[in-house]
């Protein structure tokens, strides 16, 4: 049990013997060795007519001396190590789950999605043959013939760096050795005696923040994440900015490269030491990033990506040994990063498809991944497009007037009301909502500092469902009647959106013409890159929307349908998922087939470059209405406002030329 | 011609072509581009009646624009490149030398043996597909594509160091590269363009002399050798002092290895300067060395090989990266080393194998390499063994009262007259003989400063011809008689070799007793090894003796048999071959296939431990007489004194106790 394999084995096998026969795999480091304590089992007890058979403990061999011992000292609480408990007559075993081998763990909490423990890197016990005078052979290789008798592990190479405390660690287990591989291929450390432990990091080298997360690569457990900013952010918020400074100054990409790799050795050595684990314990690292850092994290020169054709350097999978790259993990161990898809796709978005598996499904979905480009992701289990589209920095708060990143005291949420037009918020910090002239009522120290990407958003799209300005997204002089927040001049518009007795600056913090203008540009971006890869896979709604990364994560899916930042789809269907590339890093990291499966997306997916697609530009244009020209919303009906007369105009001109081109 | 093949070839096909459809090998890097110039054929004009044909320049299509351009920068002679000449009627084509792929070479001036060139590194030249607008691929799989595509090649590795300049590599080269690959699994060099010439360096690390042979992989030509002594020799001239160094001093082996790592840094920094070249033109090393310098170069602490059982780390061969081990060649270079044998039994004793290959002849070959221990080699196709017997550091002038390293002024060469029992000698760095009472008529700077290793032979193996010493080694009483040069008293005998006026000291130079008895003990060693290693082989003759190492060049292989140094062989087959571990590792540096084959011989060769074996030390005990108590010594008939009255009382003794064990 749990497996329900049933049969029939020589009396005086041992449990273990008997699981392998019956194709159960348990888990096991030491080998049967009596040592490791992982194949603990249960032995029912009774009659079970169902299995045709009455189970006894007695009907197994009473425990060995080495099992008592470790009874002892781990307390195994009525339960057998299968590799000590030989069977003498019917029993009824239960294997309870962390005795299985590749145990599965939930993938992602939202999802339930399971995957199975299979990591590159494991651990195992050997005793090998001491060395005697008039056998010439090595101590490594007396390893290789203890890891091929005892694990039948054949044409193993070690890792050279090994081969210094070879000897010594031998020494000191008296012969016996943990021994951990990887890939079953290579040697990458050596331990003296049992130790049991093998641990890994996964990374997510964002353009803003780096995100490492120390896992147990036996049980899948994350043990600590630790995040920081990207200090290249001081050279630049977004990429195209990083590669002109790496151009300007002569040690500009050096500098670059050294501060990812040490930000991370940084990273590594804080999230081991909450888990009261060294850097040496780590064998093994997966790292993701955009194809800027990933060419950076690999001391290669991103200046091409700056330019067209935007040639990456490499896009397949990377295996190499951390040393290599300057990571102070242990010397010998291994760093494998995610394949490319295209000059602005990288090993994150790999990592997204990895987490959220979109070639997987029935259902039709879209995967956003907004940063200073949005990452477009759409298609089902027939066929995958992906396109990167130019919207800029104006969603992280950039170019935005009073715009700033998501931090303490950055408004957060805005409502403003229909009627009044008078303006409700949140910032980052404080619980609750602020309205103007709340000022005596909240704590003094409360002031906003400026308006984050998700306030934006939902600004814009509140501006617009109040109708102060209109599906052109031009601010409407009749709203300035309405309300004083308002102003409008010829040339300048805006919304006073907090007044100054809540401001930090002890100035207004408004929302200007521009403010619209730049958050229309960039939606337009993300919806035309959007509407080009439902082209490419000629459909014309989508029935779910996945919103990757830090921005996916606050902002509010009603608002950014209402902007038109995404296509129509049922509410309910929109869910944001965090850091689903540090997820995809994390799952390749415990599971060596997923590093496999990362490949063949990235050899599958259809990369859409959105420049060279002809019908860009028209769709750019139409998407930038509010929440579009033309395109319907119907999980919007009632909501928006009713378009002008000059759009409504404009729509029955096209209806016609429709007509007309038909006739 | 020459290699005689014939066929049909459809008209229009070039030479090139031809010859690989015949099965010709013909060199080419740059892929029948019409660049590199190594497919050079020469045209026959005329009637061949053996061929049935008629041949003529006019045969074949005329030069092409990009032919002639290359026979206008390097004169083609009226020769043509295979790649453009296309058939238009019958041709014979003579192939040169030079452009025959797998060309010869011979690996031993003395020995004229052949090989062929077929190094690990090989470099092909190839043309890119530059970046495109919307074709997502990287550089690297761009490169990897016309790999394959234009050389066959799949599943190419790249190394990630070379990631960071791959782009400025290809640019500068206009997407035209030349690709250096080990074992055509792995990128390990590209440069911009056509660029031809890829090198290796050979490496002998021993004891007191490091070596180092820079080679062109191409045509296998030696372009420079550099020597250097080990500067470890200042923590002592043999390696057990060393190794008691390492373990007297904290940072002891930190420091050997960085010294070692330093001085083969230096050579190779000569070397490639001789040859106009840098230690970046290094893509391949190949080093050899015995088993304590092969773990030190490794950075493997030796200890271990201090005590018994002499467990060695690691006993197979080893491919590592350069940078692993701090070379300063390429970043990208490769390092192999050659396996060991056993504890005592060195890469260096591979090398040698590699080099003289005694499993490959039908005569029973001895190979002796001796310095602080001897390695000894003895066996035929059938089945070679390998030893390591303890002879001391005595052959090498230590231990010995006016012993000294082989060094200008040392005396190398002595014959002492067996009537007069005076002496002639010669020192290193003067050509004449020099007799006593010469000193007017040589140059007066010459003068003697001691005996070096070459010298103790001859000097022991003279003084036995001369009777002054008896077959035991005991100075004879009788002898002081004969000649004032004789000293003989209880407990203290001598032998003046060099009065007080030619030696450097202005003391006289002398043999004692003791000097007698320590070479007797280190030749009694090698001698009872050499048995051991018969009497294994079940034999009681060899056929041929080979000296390895400089202290087998320079000594006279008469003396060392009358010395029993050797055992009775015919004096022309005894043969000094300087440094064949030096040339095995030039041999396996130039031809990947010998490296299998070093792995073979590692593998089946049979390793004696001397002190194991029961009869070692009645076999050291006979070899303790000169040249031995009771093995025939047929070829110096004539030549010996007549053994002492006891020792042929001795002989009788045996030979009856012989016909009674018969009878």
């Amino acid at each position: 049990m749990p497996s329900g394999r049933k049969g029939s084995v020589p009396r005086g096998s041992n449990l273990l013997q008997a699981a392998q026969e019956l194709g159960v795999e348990l888990e096991s480091i030491c080998g049967g060795r009596q040592t490791c304590g992982k194949c603990q089992v249960i032995i029912e007890s009774g009659h079970f007519p169902k299995h045709g058979l009455t189970s006894h403990p007695d009907h197994l061999s009473p425990p060995s001396p080495l099992e008592s011992e470790y009874d002892q000292e781990h307390n195994l609480n009525g339960r057998r190590l299968a590799c000590a408990a030989e069977i003498l007559a019917d029993v009824l075993i239960t294997v309870p789950e962390e005795s299985q081998a590749h145990k599965q763990i939930i993938a992602k909490e939202a999802t339930q999605r399971f995957i199975e423990i299979d990591p590159a890197i494991r651990q195992v016990y050997v005793e090998v043959e001491p060395p005697e005078l008039g056998d010439p052979r090595g101590e490594w290789e007396r390893i290789a013939l203890a890891l091929e008798k005892q694990w039948s592990l054949q044409e193993l190479t070690i890792d050279s760096k090994l081969l210094p405390d070879l000897q010594s660690s031998l020494r000191a287990g008296d012969y016996k050795v943990t021994v951990t591989l990887w890939q079953d291929k290579e040697v990458v450390r050596i331990q003296p005696g049992y130790s049991e432990g093998s641990y890994g990091v996964a990374i997510d080298i964002g353009s803003t923040t780096v995100v490492a997360h120390l896992c147990d690569l036996r049980t899948g457990d994350v043990l600590a994440t630790q995040a920081t900013m990207n200090p290249q952010v001081r050279f630049g918020e977004d990429l195209m900015s990083r590669i002109s400074y790496i151009n300007s100054e002569p040690q500009g990409f050096v500098r670059m490269n050294r501060m990812i790799i040490k930000s991370i050795n940084e990273l590594i050595e804080k999230a081991t030491a909450k888990a009261d684990l060294t850097p040496q314990d780590i064998t093994d690292v997966v790292a993701v990033g955009n194809t800027v850092m990933h060419h950076i994290f690999l001391g290669i020169n991103p200046t091409q990506l700056g330019v067209a054709p935007f040639a990456l350097a490499i896009d397949s999978p990377i295996d190499l040994k951390a040393r290599d790259l300057g990571l102070s993990i242990h010397l010998s161990g291994r760093v494998h990063l995610l394949p490319i898809i295209a000059g602005h796709v990288g090993a994150d978005n790999v990592g997204v498809m990895l987490a959220e598996s979109p070639q997987e499904q029935d259902e039709i979905t879209l995967i956003v991944d907004v940063g200073t480009n949005a990452e477009i992701i759409l298609g089902d289990k027939n066929k995958v497009y992906v396109a990167s589209s130019p919207t800029g920095p104006a969603f992280e708060g950039a170019q935005i007037t009073h715009g700033q990143r998501a931090a303490p005291g950055a408004i957060e949420r805005i409502r403003i009301d229909p009627k009044t037009l008078e303006p409700r918020f949140k910032v980052i910090g404080y619980p609750q909502w602020i309205a103007s002239g709340s000022n005596g009522l909240i704590p003094s120290e409360v002031k906003a500092t400026g308006i984050c990407g998700s306030g934006i958003i939902e600004a814009i799209a509140e501006l617009f469902l109040a109708g102060i300005i209109d599906s052109k997204g031009h601010f409407l002089s009749t709203s300035a009647d309405r309300s004083s927040r308002v102003h409008y001049d010829v040339g300048e518009a805006y919304y006073v959106l907090v007044d100054e007795q809540l401001s930090s600056t002890g100035s207004p913090i408004v929302i200007t013409q521009e403010d619209v203008r730049a958050i229309q540009l960039a939606k337009a971006a993300l919806y035309a890159g959007t509407k080009l890869l439902m082209d490419h896979r000629s459909i014309t709604k989508i029935d779910r929307v996945i919103l990757a990364g830090a921005f996916g994560t606050f902002i509010s899916p009603y608002h950014a349908m209402v902007l038109g930042l995404i296509p129509d789809c049922d509410l309910d269907k929109v869910n944001a998922v965090g850091n689903a590339a540090g997820d995809g890093a994390r799952l390749a990291l415990l599971n060596k087939q997923l590093r496999l499966k990362a490949a063949r997306i990235a050899r599958t997916v259809e990369y859409v470059e959105t420049p060279l697609a002809t019908n860009f530009q028209d769709e750019f244009v139409a998407a930038l209405n509010l929440p579009h020209a033309s395109d319907p919303f119907p999980h919007l009906d009632g909501v928006l406002p009713l378009p002008t007369v000059e759009v409504q105009k404009k729509r029955k001109n096209r209806i016609r030329s429709k007509y007309r081109s038909r006739s």
